[in-house]
C-alpha cells in the first residue's frame, strides 16, 4: 500500500518557530521524523534536493537508489543525493522511523528545484543484505577501476552502524594508549565521506557522528554555519549562548549560525549531527571561532 | 638479529636484462623478493622514495611504519610512503618473503634521493592485530573529523586481502546479476586508493589488484606508462607485443612502455599490479591505445 | 562630504517586482545604481558579501579596497571581494554613476552576513594611475612569485575597459579569420577571470561582457542560475520565454533561472552580464538547456 | 631555405660535464643555445617533451606553433608545450639566438618520447605582430567564455619582454612605496603562468625572470630542484656551495639539486630560469631549505 501519491511521505518536519514561513529547521536546513507502517511503501521521485536518512527505530525497510535497494538498520545513514530516484519500503510488520535530512530551503530560496515522479511501484521484491552501492564501494581504500575519478557526491548509498560504531571506539581507545585520533580529550568523531575525493559524502551537506566520554565537556565555539543535531544514545547538556538545557535520547537540536555551542555528556553521549558548513566553505564564507 | 647495517635487508631485486646499469625492473620502477628468516628483523630508516610490500608467503612480520607495527599476511598490501620511518620484524619461527616496489630508478634519475637511518632497534614489541592506521582510516567511507584534509599520500598503511578478494568477488557476482562495475566481461579490478582524495595510494605508483574469470582475454592495449604484473594465484598467458608467454603462480612479469599487452586466464587468474601511470598522469604525458 | 553613516551608499536598487520582501533583482542577486555626488564620499566599511562595480558614466572617482585606491572609468569593472575594506571619494566635479552588484540575497538568507565599518576618513590622497594591485597582478600570465599559490578571491581588483574591447574586437576579427574564439556566430564573450586560479573572478558571481555583431541571434538558452544583463552599448531584443523586449543603452535586465534567454543585435550590441552561476557550479546543483 | 630534415635544428647543447652520457645541462633538463640564419627556416614537428624558447639576440623569426605564428625579440619567452606541431622561420636578414629549454632528459630516462614529423614547409607567410594566442588570451584577467575551463598547459604562446619588464620595475617600484610585492629586499621576481589556471605554464617545467637591485645579495637556499639560469643582462656574482664566481650578460648557469645557491648583483641584475621544480611537487618530492 503507497503512502500515497497525494502526501507521497508520511513526515513530522521540525519547524523552527523562530523561522518564518515554512517548517524549516534552519534558514538551509530540513529536518523531519519520517514514518512508515507496516508493509507500506512510499513511490518514487527524485529531486535536485540532496537528502539523506539516519535512521532512528526499526529493521525491515528499503530504500531503493536508482534501482538498488538498500536495508535500513538503526544508526545506518543512507543517502539519496540530488537527482537520484528513490522510494521505500517496509516488508516487514512494524514501524519504521527515521531522520530525514534535506537541503530543500537552500535549494528553494536559491530556485533550485526540480523534480520528477518515478514508476508508482517500488522497483525491488529482493531484501539483499547488502546493496550493490556497498558491494562495488564499500571496501576500505578499494576503489573499482572501472569507475576510476573523482565524482561530486558519494557513490556509496549506505554507512553502517557497525563500522561508525567500531571507529569511534577506536579512536577512543587509540586515546587512552596516547594516539592522535580524536578532536578533542574525550571526543571522538566521523564524518561519513565520498571515497571518490575524500570530501563531505553529499555536496550540500556535511554528515557526522560524535560521541562523548562520560563527563566530557567540548570547547564552546561558533561557526556561521547552521547544523542539527541529533541525540542517538545517552543523555547531557548542551549549551547554546551560555543558556544550558538537557538532552536525551531522540533529542533534535538546531544550532542556528554563529551560535555558541558546546555539548556536555552525562554518561557516553552518542550523537548524529549534519550542517551546510561545506556550502560556506566552497563559497569562501565560512568562518569558525573557538573560545579559548 | 638484524639484518644488519651493512646490508640492511635481503632482498633479490628483479633487474631487467634490457636496461642497462643498475638492476632496476623499469626505468622508474624497483621490484624485489625480500625475505625476512625467523626471529630476524630489518631495522628502521626512512627515504624519499616510496615503497609498498604486497605479501606473497607467510605470516608473523610486522613493518613498522613511523611506530606503528603493521601485521603482515599473503595477499595484503603494506604502504610505506616516502619519509615514513620503517623497519621489519619476524616475531614466528617461519621465514617470510614479499614482493618490494618502489620509485628508486625514478627517484635516483631526477636526483631526489634523501635517506636517514633510525634507531637500531624495531620500535614494538607488541603484536597488534590492527594497526593504528587501520584503526583510524580502515571503516568504509568514515574519515576521523580530527584528519578532515587531503593528503598527497594515504594515510592508510594496511589493505588486507580479505577486502580485496571480496571486492573483486562481489564486481564479479554483480557482473552476473547484470550490474556494471568489471571492467570488461569477466576481468574484475580494484585500485588502492587514498580515502583522503580518491587518487592513488602512493604519489608515485600506481597499485591494483586483477582477477579474471577461468577462459577470459583481455583486451589488447598499449600505454606510455612501465608496469609490473604478478601472478598471485592461477595460471594463463601474457600476450606482449603479439608474443604469448605462460604464467603462473609466482611469477613477475614487466611491462615496459607502450607495448601492447593482454591478458588470458586459464582457469581464474589473480594478479596484483603497479606501475608508473600517476607521474605521467600529474604530468599531462600519459598516453593510452586500446586495440579495437 | 561623506555620504553620511547613516545611509553610507546613495544607491537605487533593482528591485524585482516578482520577488516579496526585499528589493533584490533575482533571488540571488542585488543590483544597483549608484551614485556619487561631485566631491562626495562613501566612508569605508566591509563585509562577507562579494561586490563588484561596473562603471557607467563619468570619471574621478576612486574606490578604495584596502588602502589601494583604484580608479573607475567607463566599462571598468572593480572588484570587491567578500571583507576587503572598501570606500569610494569623488575627486571630481562631475557626479559618477555604476552598477553596483553583490550577493546580499544569497548571503542573506543563508545567514552569512558579518559587516565592520572602516575609518572615516577615505584612506586616500593620491589619484594613481594604476592601482597596486594592477601593479602586482595586470601583466598577461605573469605571476608574482612572492604571491604565487591560488587564491579563492582575484588579487586584481580592476578589469580595464580598453582590455575588454580589445579582447572583444580580436575574437570578432579571428572569426572573420576562420579562428575558434567566438561562443557561437557573431556573438564574442570574455570572463573576468582570478589569474590565480583560472576560476571567476569572485567565489560567488561570475562576470562577463559579450559582444553581438549586428544583426547576430543568439541561440535560446535556459540554465538554472539567475543573471542580470546590462546594456553597454547598442539596441536590439531580449527574448524571455518567447517574449521579445526591445533593449538600449542602459536598461538592465533580470532574467530568473530556468527562463528561455535570446538575444537579438540591433546594431553591434555591448552587453555586461553577471550571474550566480558559481555558486550552483560548486554545489554540483547548476543544469543548462540549448534549444537545438 | 630549411636547416634540413637531417639536423633538423641547429643548436649548441650546454652539456653539463658533471653528467655521464647525453649532453644534458642537468639529469632532467635540456639547454642549449639555438641559432637561425638569416632567411632560413626550422620544418615543423610535435614531440611529447615539452620546449620553450627564451629569445637572447635578434627580431624577424616567427615560431609557427599549432599553425599561430609567433613573432619573437629579445626578451619574449614562447612556449611550445608537448604535442603542439612547431616550426621556426626567420623572414629577416640577420641571425637570430635564442636559448632553448625542454624536459629532453626527465621524458627521457621515463621512457615518454614521442615523436612525428610535421609539413615541410612552415605554415606562414604572414608576419602578424600578435599571433593568435595572444589576441585570445593576452588580455589580463579575461579569459574567452569559449575556452573556459582548466587546461594542463598555457593556451598563451609568448610572453612579451615589455609586459616582464614592467612587472619588475613595478615590484621595485612598490617596493620602494612599502607595498608587499618583492621576494625579498631589493629582489623582484615574475613567473610565467597557465591563466586557465594559475599553475606553470608549461606541466614538467617552473619559468621565472628575476631582477635584483644593485647591490643586492639574496638568501641562499637550496632546493630539491634542478635549474638552470641565464643572464640576460648585468652583471654579478652566483655563489654555489659557498664558492663565488663572477657571472656576466649571456653566461648560463647549472644550479644542480640540492646546491646551496645565492646570487650577488653588481649594477641592476636581470635573469631569467628555468626549473623542474613543478614535477617534483606533483609527486610531493620537493624539498627547499632557505639558510638563516
Amino acid at each position: 500500500m503507497p503512502v500515497g501519491r497525494g502526501g507521497e511521505r508520511r513526515a513530522i518536519s521540525l519547524g523552527n518557530p523562530g523561522l518564518p514561513g515554512d517548517p524549516y529547521t534552519t534558514p538551509t536546513l530540513w529536518a523531519a521524523i519520517q514514518y512508515l507502517a507496516p508493509r507500506e511503501n512510499a513511490p518514487e521521485h527524485r529531486h535536485s534536493q540532496s537528502a539523506f536518512r539516519f535512521v532512528l527505530e526499526g529493521e525491515g525497510v528499503w530504500t531503493v537508489v536508482d534501482g538498488d535497494p538498500v536495508a535500513m538498520r538503526r544508526g545506518d545513514l543512507l543517502l539519496t543525493p540530488g537527482w537520484h530516484f528513490h522510494g521505500h519500503q517496509n516488508v516487514s510488520d512494524s514501524p519504521m522511523a527515521w531522520l530525514d535530512g534535506l537541503d530543500i530551503p537552500l535549494v528553494a530560496e536559491t530556485d533550485q528545484g526540480f523534480f520528477e515522479f518515478g514508476p508508482d511501484e517500488v522497483r525491488t521484491k529482493a531484501t539483499p543484505e547488502r546493496s550493490n552501492s556497498e558491494r562495488l564501494w564499500g571496501a576500505p581504500g578499494l576503489i573499482p577501476v572501472s569507475c576510476a575519478g573523482t565524482r561530486p557526491q558519494s557513490p556509496l548509498m549506505a554507512y553502517r552502524w557497525a563500522h561508525t560504531d567500531a571507529a569511534l571506539t577506536a579512536q577512543l581507545e587509540l586515546e587512552d594508549e596516547g594516539v592522535a585520533g580524536v578532536i578533542e580529550p574525550g571526543h571522538a568523531a566521523v564524518r561519513y565521506a565520498n571515497p571518490t575525493s575524500g570530501a563531505d559524502a553529499l555536496t550540500t551537506m556535511r554528515t557526522e557522528f560524535h560521541r562523548l566520554r562520560p563527563g566530557t565537556r567540548t570547547r564552546a565555539s561558533r561557526i556561521s554555519a547552521s547544523s542539527v543535531w541529533q541525540v542517538f544514545e545517552g543523555s547531557g547538556h548542551v549549551v547554546l549562548n551560555g543558556t544550558e538545557r538537557t538532552i536525551g535520547r531522540g533529542d533534535v537540536i538546531a544550532v542556528p549560525a554563529w551560535t555558541e555551542f558546546a555539548l556536555r555528556a552525562g554518561g557516553q553521549l552518542d550523537l548524529f549531527t549534519f550542517s551546510d558548513a561545506p556550502v560556506f566553505e566552497k563559497l569562501n564564507l565560512l568562518r569558525t571561532e573557538v573560545s579559548v
